[in-house]
């Protein structure tokens, strides 16, 4: 089969590699439908995390069930699944508390970004489709597999819930998300900060009630004149730097929770956060967690978080999907055998 | 009247003070029945903290309303009242919000420990009882202006609720009432961690199932030992030292919540934090939120928060009441004029 490899920064190549195959009883194996580049696999192509040799890449997909291990019982060949970004066993101590991102057993795949993959712990990972989906539900399933789950973990993270006031930092694909998880759990007011035209469509299209243009300390006053003067009950950080994380404890009110799920660079300032009352937590999603119900929603066209797909491409043209995002020319790049 | 000044670090006096008069129209005067010595005061008692200028000092008390200024509309002349450590006019926006220690308007006494105190914002910080308590009501009424408030919101911000593991980190005044808390909040297992003899009784008698003895990785692993090896689902730390808080992260449950009411010295393993998908929330308590419903719990007798006092003077003897809570000869002083 082929798939993507990365060798070092910006360089992702599409090679042959050797067809996955079942290695423990609880395995499965995946024919891709789709597959799509992270805003994390940038770390790497953009020299931000090392690349001590070539590695495949890629984390998230949909696809179609091929192999089953002997102890797989709750998928079966032939059925449309989708799995999240973090293979969970979905039994353990930790996985039973809901807490499936950080699964006693957790495992990764060994790229995603294609033409088959190996899934570990299948039961615990994979949820199928009733049936087999129409093409057009395709990059709505897919952007479960990651986006969508962290974009909902950040909104739950910061305990959104019906009528409170949300401020997202940060417009990528998870971002993005994060607005319509927001709106989802009944936020009465949902304010994206933007600078992107295009980004800002999306997330009106996601129902952000408000978009903010400009940040810093003009983006922390632009939210308090929305919410009464005193900040947003809970700020949703899809970001990761130092910067995103002072303009979310900027518009965070007193009392208030940061939902954190951009991998942090830097310090937090624990005193000013203790003073304030301000809560924080977050971390990579528990999408196993999260999945039943938002695939209900997408199966259902209740939500369409493929939105942020804005670009198509065969996976053998990975190298011009990791391109595009890098160079922003593209949210989100989704790639199909 | 006379009342508490401190001088310098170990140099807190009894002295002849200017009796305190209403200054605004929200103020109330009120005569003290109980004071006592908080954890927080001996700060600068032990240096930690500076002492500029010969200062009064304290900020917890009960009494009798003596005075109200023209705007006071809740409490009468007369009434028995507690107020929280934070003054707060409970109608600001973020009051509303339930986070009263971060009220827009917020406000201190000057030096509770004394014969006489004024009251800024006697509406929105007093709460009057239906009549006058009897008197062995008194400390847990007294207890219910800090530490019982305090330890309530530590389970209050780390989640804590029916079914839930709680471990405790301190074995103060603070983490004594977190014990009571957690009980009273329907926390399956409640964890005190304490090495001090006097200190496990009162936690026993607060309703802790289990004591743990040790401390650093010992009683990390004491603690897992307790929650099927994974670690608590809530963790209160009630201390603000490093070494506290990396008890609590180690204590913590993936997922898991930690309640934060030590004030913080050093940083936040933030990393750590993230990747387990630990939260943290914690600060000054929102005594105003919770003061009622936590003094109609002390009128029914069915906390006594007011067990933590294990030393009684005359106010006349504050300083012997600052050198016992020190030299760890009293969990906490409560004096009375």
């Amino acid at each position: 089969m082929f798939g993507a490899v990365i060798h070092a920064p910006g360089d992702v190549r599409y090679v042959e590699r050797p067809d996955p195959s079942i290695l423990e009883p609880t395995d499965a194996v995946v024919r891709t439908v789709a597959a799509c580049v992270c805003g994390s696999d940038l770390w790497r192509y953009r020299g931000i995390s090392a690349v001590p040799k070539p590695t495949p890449i890629g984390h998230e997909f949909c696809g179609v069930v091929e192999e089953i291990g002997d102890d797989v019982t709750t998928v079966e060949v032939g059925e449309f699944v989708v799995g999240g970004f973090n293979p969970a066993d979905n039994t353990c101590s930790v996985c039973r508390k809901g807490a499936q991102a950080n699964c006693q057993h957790g495992a990764h795949y060994d790229g995603a970004q294609a033409d088959r993959i190996r899934i570990p712990w299948a039961d615990g990972t994979l949820i199928a489709t009733p049936s087999l989906p129409t093409d057009d539900l395709i990059p709505s399933i897919l952007a479960l597999s990651d986006v969508m789950c962290t974009g909902w973990h950040a909104a739950v993270s910061a305990g959104v819930g019906p009528g409170t006031s949300v401020a997202v930092v940060g417009d990528g694909a998870v971002g993005l998300c994060a607005v319509l998880a927001s709106v989802q759990l009944g936020a009465e007011t949902v304010i994206a900060m933007s600078r992107h035209e295009d980004r800002q469509q999306v997330a009106r299209e996601f129902g952000a009630t408000h978009i903010i243009a400009v940040r810093d300390e003009a983006g922390i006053a632009a939210v308090q004149e929305l919410t009464d003067g005193i900040g947003a009950d809970c700020v949703l950080e899809c970001v990761g730097t130092e910067q995103a994380r002072l303009q979310a404890v900027g518009c965070v009110r007193s009392g208030g929770n940061i939902g954190l799920v951009g991998v942090p660079h830097g310090e937090l300032p624990v005193n000013d956060l203790f003073w304030r009352n301000v809560g924080i937590k977050g971390g990579p999603a528990h999408c196993r967690a999260y999945l039943p119900q938002l695939l209900d929603l997408v199966l259902a066209r209740k939500i369409n978080p493929g939105r942020v797909f804005d670009l198509e491409l065969p996976l053998s043209e990975i190298a011009e999907a990791y391109a595009a995002m890098d160079e922003r020319r593209a949210i989100k790049s989704l790639v199909r055998p």
